[in-house]
């Protein structure tokens, strides 16, 4: 993704990908993600192998977007209010208003989960839209239109749950403004994830963080986050499991999340490596280096959980390392 | 040095290391270092090829450390005042007292240079003791003895010059308490350094730190915190230049060095990747992929004091991958 610039393409260019995506369609799926990574506030994110939503879309000849949702969700079907409808009509102003899109939408990921819900659908489409179009755009550009979705699902252009959900693994925004993402290698993960059914606004979490925060803290917490991204590219699972630590947005955040402490606290006892809030929650994720382990977390998550009257669901999933699959 | 822990002695053990050790000297070549790498404020240090201090040590029978200074620089002889003396007196109590040293320390890492001259002092000392004992103390001992030669010289236990004066090479510093120290693997780097002679006190560069930050001057820290560590590990050069920006102290402290804006345009200019404050100053140094730059890089340097009345000393050098040396 480096060095990717945005080219500005010729009425040729876009004329020849809308002539031949004429009468095809692309199904994805696009997965959910995790992103405020523990120490890794706003910078980094991984994509998981379940949830994921299906989508499939087709050209049409006028410059608009008709969105037909297929779940139970009742999201917007107005282009300009839906978080996948925004991205896709940025893209078709770039296409010279030369064509639109028809996209049907097949919910899995909750939305409002802190699984990345609102990314999919920004993510999902206009990747979808580019396959048809033979790969017109870059991937720089694809991130910055499903970025333009994240706006309106929160209100901030953040890019650490659309870029590991387009190009899958972990992967470290460095720099939003230029844009600057990296892939990050890891060792095979297993991810055990809690979504009690609350709400959390994204909104909200975002403002009862501190805008000031002490340096000795933001000095433990970059000391983690370089140990964290050492840990992952070196495949240690004791120096990451040693770096999953937030000591700066968790101790806020988590008052949000009912029985937040006990369920980090029986999930290590579990042998998870660590964890922390899903994005901004209110779903919480476990990280473990097996499968076993990966399933006794769970069961320590559903203990917690089954004595509160909340309801809840769980996953045990993988890291997904190649993002927004075509099917 | 991960999960090394500090293992008690017998009496037994120190009276096989000691016995084994008399008439014996050791001399060995304790790096200069730089810390504080730019967003690596207080984790991130490395080890130079050049300057570096002379140090020879020998057992004593008496419980104490005599000094020998060959330099110029009328430093303490007293032990306690010492910044080599006070970890070897840490090193003579975990000895139960059954023996002490006598060291000559031919200082050429200038005091005061942001080159870590107390660390070279204080890590030399205890790495060429432990040798004459048979590697009786684990690294992760040293690194604690040498500490305490940091807090002597500045106020405060740091080990981001002792770990890669060391060890060699780049160095994290992920935690202090516990001491958690990651070697960085990194591409061949080449470091030129210009050390104007002025005095800046560590602990006034401490002081004039802003103890409350931003938020989101801190998550931009952060993100090329990680990015440094991911672009070091990849041997990304471009990735290392991106990422070599300190948003946070260079700002503050820069104002303490004379000229250090123009000398780092000029050297950026010339084609260095980036670079900053070597430790809290005045020394600059930048990083080049090339030997040809690096020498540009010393020219820009050179031209930019030149200009002032301050006299000055550049060095071109490499980082040093094997830390401590043994002559």
């Amino acid at each position: 993704m480096e060095n990717e610039l945005s080219v500005s393409l010729s009425a040729t260019n876009i004329k020849e990908a809308i002539d031949s995506a004429w009468g095809k369609q692309c199904t994805v799926h696009a997965p959910g993600t995790v992103a405020n990574l523990v120490c890794g506030f706003d910078i980094l994110g991984l994509a998981l192998n379940d949830p994921s939503d299906i989508m499939t879309i087709k050209l049409i000849d006028k410059p608009e977007v008709i969105i037909h949702n297929i779940d139970e969700f009742n999201l917007p079907t107005d282009p300009k209010k839906n978080v996948a409808g925004v991205p896709l009509l940025d893209m078709i102003e770039r296409l010279d208003n030369q064509a639109g899109f028809e996209i049907r939408i097949e919910k899995k990921i909750k939305p409002g989960s802190g699984l990345g819900s609102s990314a999919a659908s920004a993510a999902g489409g206009v990747v979808a839209a580019n396959h048809l179009l033979g790969n017109l755009f870059s991937r720089n550009d694809l991130v910055q239109m499903a970025m333009l979705g994240e706006r309106l699902a929160s209100g901030v252009k953040h890019a650490d749950n659309i870029a590991p959900c387009i190009m899958g693994g972990v992967t470290l925004i460095r720099s939003i403004l230029p844009l600057d993402i990296i892939s990050i290698p890891s060792p095979p993960l297993y991810v055990t994830i809690v979504h009690p059914q609350i709400e959390v606004r994204t909104e909200d979490a975002r403002q009862i963080l501190r805008k000031q925060i002490l340096l000795k803290d933001a000095i433990k917490q970059w000391g983690n986050i370089a140990g964290l991204v050492a840990g992952l590219m070196k495949g240690d699972y004791e120096l990451i499991s040693r770096s999953l630590e937030d000591v700066l947005i968790e101790p806020v955040r988590s008052i949000l999340i009912p029985a937040f402490a006990e369920v980090k606290y029986r999930c290590i006892e579990a042998g998870a490596m660590g964890g922390g809030i899903s994005g901004s929650g209110p779903s919480i994720f476990m990280l473990s280096r097996d499968e076993t382990t990966a399933y006794k977390v769970e069961d320590a998550m559903k203990k917690v959980y089954a004595d509160t009257n909340i309801s809840f669901y769980t996953y045990v999933t993988t890291v997904n390392t190649s993002g927004v699959k075509f099917v």
